[in-house]
């Protein structure tokens, strides 16, 4: 089995190790040209946060950069860059027809309308992802900061090829499944991501401040209670989220410190479409989605 | 004639300064005891920024520790301490009864229904000023940093007293009037402060982000709308005063940036007991108050 790998990212690379450890062949098509070279030479290094040792899988990995881009051979594709990057990558992959599922490892939704509309052929499987994960700053690699779930399911067509792909992964020590209600799902996931990025960017707090800090804690209650409006969720699943994540940056808090573009677009922008369409107003999400957009519209500002 | 100023911080010290320059004798109360040494070793300096030469007034001049509260021979009394000295020195003043007019240069409105309770039978007159004042480093004494107007009106009674002590000041070019409507006035600028220092603070941005910057302009029209539900004023005031103040830090954001508490309670604080009362929802309003107030309590944490 051959599997590509659009995305050489923290997500991607752990994606791409967990594949070759279960004996899935693996073209990684990365951005930069360097990247490949340096994949191809030294091979992709696995750290576990739990252990000591790093592991270096280079049998079955072949890198490229996603110019090169080619559907031959492949089984199936599984998409990991950032929502910014989506486009221009939907772009190159539409010049081939795809006929092989394709899986995608991104936050938020509207990815998956865009996949629908740019993909004729392929079924598409959208997914959640709540394994940790970092890039290595020593090797060319990615830690496994946490262990997770990855779950994907259908969202056009029907794949046997991705539970036989989920199977051999969980087989590897990834815990991965098939799922009958992706949708719900990735919109719980978009729903307590809109309360725990934002307000953890704005207040530049780690995650476990918005249960701790009680006038924090009001805020995001009062955040989550508007996003009910759209999405219906508990308030129970973001406590569980943010007591799993409690010293880690949030992804916003850390592209905000770092002065990169955030995924706001995909979180509260889906929410605010959402909400444009049933009518309904939310004026805090309103306020965080422009606080964000403000925020990284400043960076170059005299503050 | 005769006042005293209570609290000898930037606006204490600017008003304590131009009542000497009108030949009105100042007892001048301070918090420490340092501070009064040094005022009355050294005098108290005044720095006009359009002007090189520190002036330094002495004659007319005492200091003294609030601790050591007299009214013998006031002709009036103004308080120019922050919202969080409040209580603590309407507790000193309310133990000696004081018969002479009492002028607050407090921002926020809350002090007034304070000291209503508090003093018994004295004229009560509220205020609001606009001159801009910093504390010196240099020498025990205030910049005049920016020329705006202090306009005092009544709250309870009336005394010729006021209308003199403001004209006074005025011939000594710190422009100054009695007001008709001065609990009007004092709304108003609480609403645009209301505006203005949260978001300020929250983005750690000059006061001319929130018109430069159109996501947070967008920002702090949500939030003025929201204010008009229990204040009645205009969107043109808002922008006057931050063109105004453009390149300057609001209060609120020094006072985060310095890890100080701020007089957040005094403004979002009193609009929500004001929607409280009259039964209406501030989410924006209410949202900031908690940000605030939680940044506050997070100075300390690791973040």
């Amino acid at each position: 089995m051959k599997v590509a790998v659009i995305g050489a990212g923290a997500v991607g690379m752990l994606l791409s190790a967990f594949a070759l450890k279960a004996g899935i062949k693996v073209s990684l098509f990365t951005k930069r040209e360097e990247q490949s070279i340096r994949l191809n030479h030294s091979g992709l290094t696995l750290i576990q946060s739990n252990q000591d040792n790093p592991e270096t899988l280079s049998r079955g990995l072949s890198a490229q950069p996603i110019s090169s881009w080619t559907t031959e051979g492949l089984d199936a594709v599984i998409v990991s860059v950032k929502q910014l990057h989506l486009d221009e990558v939907l772009g190159i992959l539409s010049k081939k027809r795809i006929k092989v599922p394709v899986i995608f490892a991104l936050n938020g939704m509207g990815h998956m309308e865009k996949a629908q509309v740019s993909l004729k052929d392929a079924p598409l499987y959208g997914s959640v992802l709540t394994h940790g994960a970092k890039r290595s700053t020593d090797y060319e690699g990615v830690i496994h900061t946490g262990k997770g779930t990855w779950k994907a399911g259908s969202w056009r067509g029907e794949s046997e090829t991705v539970e036989f792909l989920m199977k051999k992964l969980q087989e590897a020590g990834f815990f991965s499944s098939c799922e009958e209600n992706i949708e719900k799902l990735m919109e719980e996931k978009l729903a307590v991501n809109a309360v725990i990025n934002p307000l953890t960017a704005l207040y530049q707090v780690k995650n476990g401040a918005l249960l701790d800090n009680p006038l924090f804690k009001e805020n995001a209650r009062a955040v989550f209670k508007e996003i009910t409006k759209v999405i219906p969720f508990k308030w129970e699943t973001v406590e569980r989220v943010i007591v799993n994540t409690r010293k880690n940056h949030s992804s916003m808090h850390e592209d905000i410190r770092l002065g990169r573009e955030t995924e706001v677009d995909a979180i509260t922008g889906y929410l605010l479409s959402l909400a444009e369409k049933r009518q309904v107003t939310m004026p805090l999400v309103s306020f965080l989605h422009h606080s964000i957009k403000g925020v990284e519209r400043s960076y170059d500002d005299d503050r």
